[in-house]
């Protein structure tokens, strides 16, 4: 090991304590930004990163405003000539902590419970944010970076990055690089280093059903019109046929069938039925018929209602009518298939389900298409490397059932690809209560990263 | 006209506003009974209405206390021998007022607009209770009471009177009567004076679907497990077949079939499709095939969804699969059906039902079966012949959508009719935002009560 890294790892080793504390600092943001009301929270987040930028001897720290919340920039340019630039890709804001009451401590008030660390955003990805700058302050604080670092951290992911595209068209100068480093994904399990070379995309709509023009009293009006709640659990429970299959007109139309090569790799990741059922706490698994509980997540797009609302649901009774419901409706996409098409399937399906009296609307709140990535390149192959070097395995290669539409914008924008990682694990609770971050997987991450840039100047500026 | 009934009537007309200033008053109080915030306003509604009751010079006001809400008694004699007595009934709470920004004023501070009072609870039933104590007063100022009159207010009437029954049952003696004045039903115009000889039952339940044991990213898990709010969804959905009948096994074996003459009745009153249209505000109708929106209110039975809940109902995005959803879910039932029975029908439906990895939990929150009473009784005659006095026609005879459960109980335990009267109106908005109470007719009301007071005298104590 050449000494620079050497001295690297070791700094990393000894502010183990003190990386910890400035996670923690972060986490206690409540930069939630699908809410208003944290508006000059989202700030403060952004604030407190560039500050860290700043603190790393970053040259160029900038908070741009952007229609919602800014997005910060940084440039950290190594003194060597002729090595690569690495894009370092992170999201600030987190998802609403509601419901509040099934959290065992604050959402916004860092607890270390046994290996873990449990906040909102610990995992999803303030951890992972702070792990790849406490990389390159053990390297900046023991010697000199090896390649060159950008800064791009927006705050505004969980909304769907409303604002990031027409930020990146804006600025293709300044963010030249040859590639991205993005850890908002995560590892399989603590001892299984993984790498992500594939995403599910995201279409995310609110469906609103309208019937009467007010609420109306169920006893003096139940028998004469179609009930709003009842139409939407029509058109919901439409949109699965009995092979857990969705009925969307055209849905599976351009999803790329799995090759049997493919179908191999899946097999050999440890994500059986007992995985799942452990995960997710539930009795039975169920899912589209024909595919594997891992094909199923990795490769095949689904469908999920992530919200329902309709008249009185208070305790206690109420006898209304009401005069509307409404849905939270989103599909996870597979290549090749595309968010606005999706949504006018979803349309289409609507309207060839006319209920009497029944009126809807329909409206469109995030999305971004699906994407693959090389795994066989140089800078992919400089993060399998670090992972075995850290970890003492090789890492297995996987499709990820998430979503993050940044890395299609890198590739169509700026024409480079993103490394994907991620130090969190399938059980730690993100856009969930309890959402926790396992420590010895997170320090060890930090590690690997520390080895990665190391590993990424062989690869020449191109 | 007798001088008694004269001066009566006269003493009506001439403290209009003083009556009306009362009922401002008692719509007031927030008397919610199903928020155990509004306890203490529940305490004062009750006060309020014992107050009431020794203005009129009542012997023997009480207030009962119950598991929840009190109960307020009082028993005012006739100076006469050999009289019937009737026993007025009123519940002095009020649904709850959300959803609170379509209110155009504050629910609780009453605020007269045109011939209307908006506020709630001021049709149903604080407007009712005002108009029988403000007939009574007008007799007792100006002369003596024809009948002897007892009164029982109860404040659990929106959440199912879960106490009432036990009330009745261990004060017998103390309710003895003739017959019961329940002037909690309505008019179907203000020109249709209206008497209501039936009424639909009510079972109400609270249906709580699980499937994973915590809210899972619908990215990493979408695909594994069934959602909990998609198998809500093809439950309620199924409740209902193409024809629009309900689908619980056994829902329709004891429903008594409509009499030919009913449904000459029905086809007489003035509810075609064009008034359930301007009603609801539907731009369709929708229903059981085979009879008309009237039959299908007064003398079919239907279900209801009163609430949905699961997941994400906030602003924007969150790719959750909810761990749970919610369905407020109600019966109108009509003669014969049983509220014990149809919930077994609906846990034999979920039984027969079963989804992968979700279970289930029933809760009844509600219920009471329907009932018919004698129209041709004196006591409903007494009642006729005052409207048709007041209104210069005579009331057509109806079958009610709604529910009274009381009803029911009072022929059970004390053997007694109810008289069905009141004077709200179908587009009170009652159980809704912008409730109201349409002046003119509650002051022919409060008129067609001193007539009616006075017809019972004819009606011997038996």
């Amino acid at each position: 090991m050449p000494a620079s890294l050497n001295r690297a790892v070791q700094y990393a080793h000894q502010n183990q304590n003190h990386f910890l504390n400035d996670l923690k600092k972060l986490v206690m943001i409540p930069s939630v930004s699908t809410d208003p009301e944290h508006k000059s929270d989202m700030l403060q987040a952004a604030e407190y990163l560039a500050n860290e930028l700043r603190s790393l001897g970053v040259s160029q720290v900038q908070l741009f405003p952007t229609q919602g919340h800014p997005i910060v920039f940084g440039n950290l340019s190594s003194a060597r000539d002729n090595v690569p630039t690495v894009l370092i890709y992170g999201h600030y804001d987190v998802q609403p902590p509601d419901p509040l009451d099934l959290w065992q401590s604050l959402p916004f008030t860092p607890e270390q419970r046994g290996d873990h660390l449990y906040a909102r955003g610990a995992s999803d990805m303030k951890g992972q944010i702070i792990a790849s700058l406490k990389a390159i302050e053990s390297i900046v604080k023991t010697g000199e970076m090896p390649v060159n670092v950008k800064f791009l951290f927006e705050g505004e992911e969980e909304i769907g990055s409303p604002n990031l595209d027409s930020f990146i068209e804006d600025h293709k100068a300044l963010l030249a690089c040859q590639v991205v480093l993005n850890p908002d994904s995560g590892m399989i399990a603590p001892d299984v280093p993984t790498i992500i070379y594939a995403l599910r995309g995201l279409a995310y709509f609110e469906l609103r059903v309208y019937g009467p023009a007010h609420d109306l009293h169920s006893g003096v009006f139940g028998g004469v019109v179609y009930n709003p709640a009842q139409a939407l659990s029509l058109l919901v429970a439409g949109m699965h046929d009995h092979q857990g299959r969705v009925t969307l007109p055209g849905f599976y139309d351009r999803v790329r069938p799995l090759a049997p090569e493919e179908r191999d790799e899946f097999a050999r990741l440890p994500l059986d039925e007992d995985y799942f059922l452990k995960q997710t706490g539930a009795t039975e698994l169920w899912g589209e018929a024909g595919f594997t509980p891992a094909e199923r997540v990795g490769a095949r797009p689904t469908l999920d209602v992530n919200g329902l609302y309709s008249g009185f649901t208070g305790k206690g009774s109420k006898t209304v009518i009401p005069a509307w419901a409404m849905g939270k409706i989103s599909m996870r996409l597979v290549p090749d298939q595309d968010p606005q098409e999706v949504q006018q399937q979803l349309l289409r399906y609507l309207e060839e389900h006319p209920l009497p009296g029944i009126r809807w609307e329909l409206t469109a709140m995030a999305g971004g298409p699906a994407c693959i990535t090389d795994r066989t390149s140089g800078y992919t192959q400089a993060l399998a490397r670090a992972l075995e070097t850290v970890w003492g395995k090789p890492p297995l290669f996987k499709r990820e059932g998430g979503s993050i539409p940044v890395v299609a914008s890198m590739q169509q924008l700026l024409g480079v690809d993103s490394v994907l990682t991620g130090f969190g694990l399938p059980d730690d609770n993100i856009h969930a209560p309890n959402e926790r971050l396992h420590l010895p997987t997170w320090f060890m991450g930090i590690d690997s990263l520390v080895h990665f840039f190391f590993n990424l100047q062989e690869n020449k500026d191109e």
